[in-house]
């Protein structure tokens, strides 16, 4: 399971906002090996004041259009793999929920597969074979 | 120290909410010899479109009563308090917040005793014997 | 990139939690060597009973001013420099925004370089020279 935290400034549209959450999930599946079922996501909405960016940091012209995604999921994804994952991110965004480019940024923290249960009070990583991770 | 991060939908009465907080506590101090003064929570209530969930993902089926629990803390939990610590999750807040097993999802993040300070700006896992840790 | 994840009871003033922010960004930018533009924080306020915190953990008096800082950032920071953050945190909080500093407590959850985008769907940290990172 990755677990998603996403954090947009209060503004954007329904459908916006479902894009996003769609367009982050899709590239989890293309680029990482997730399957496709496993979609867990918290999308918050914050006011001024209480979501901060800089605006010029590395270069990049960042506005209030700002998004910001940090995914929890399992060590074991390459890092060729994580840098498809940012790419996609960004265009799936763009394409989808006409996010600027500069807007997106991505933070990845890892854990193991002891570290999940989905329901039940079990670790389904421990006793499920990963061929039935779907 | 742990904190504790509760992702639920909407709605749930201030009874269930205490319930699932004071379950997920408990559940750390019988199963991962967490301090019982060790407490730390954020709850956190989500509007529909905000907090999203797989109804199916590993045969399990989730509804809306979905309650998401990451739970950082130091590492050193062997894999069996981890697997009776979900186990245990799961058992408490069906009986005391009427939460079904299935939807009870958890993540662990671990980290190291000198990342915490829990007050006047002292690292007190690095200067406090353990047998004060309460 | 540091992610700061800043909790707070509901309450303060736009000023208090400007000043919050600004205080642990300035130690983070004092004591662990974080580039002064890389500035991207969460500020949360929270109903009662949606943030637990226990009031005499290690024996330290905690009040509902009670901040609960969370800073995800790369791995590399010394003992020394986490133990100057902590306290450099205690005393700018103290001094800018009237919080005791038996209420602040902080959690330092570490990844790697690999694991960050700041825009354009690119790893910077590891395509920018590291004097590069402003």
């Amino acid at each position: 399971m990755p677990i998603i935290r996403i954090e947009v400034m209060k503004g954007r549209t329904e459908a916006e906002l479902a894009a996003i959450g769609q367009g982050v999930h899709r590239a989890l599946v293309e680029c990482c090996g997730v399957p496709e079922r496993d979609h867990f996501q918290v999308i918050t909405e914050h006011e001024p004041g209480r979501f901060i960016y800089d605006p010029g940091y590395l270069g990049i012209a960042r506005t209030d259009g700002f998004v910001f995604v940090q995914v929890f999921f399992s060590a074991g994804r390459t890092t060729e793999q994580k840098k498809a994952f940012y790419a996609r991110v960004a265009e799936l965004l763009n394409i989808q929920a006409h996010v600027r480019p500069e807007d997106v940024a991505i933070a990845l923290v890892e854990n193991t597969p002891e570290n999940w249960s989905f329901g039940h009070g079990v670790a389904q990583y421990l006793t499920l074979p990963k061929d039935q991770w779907r």
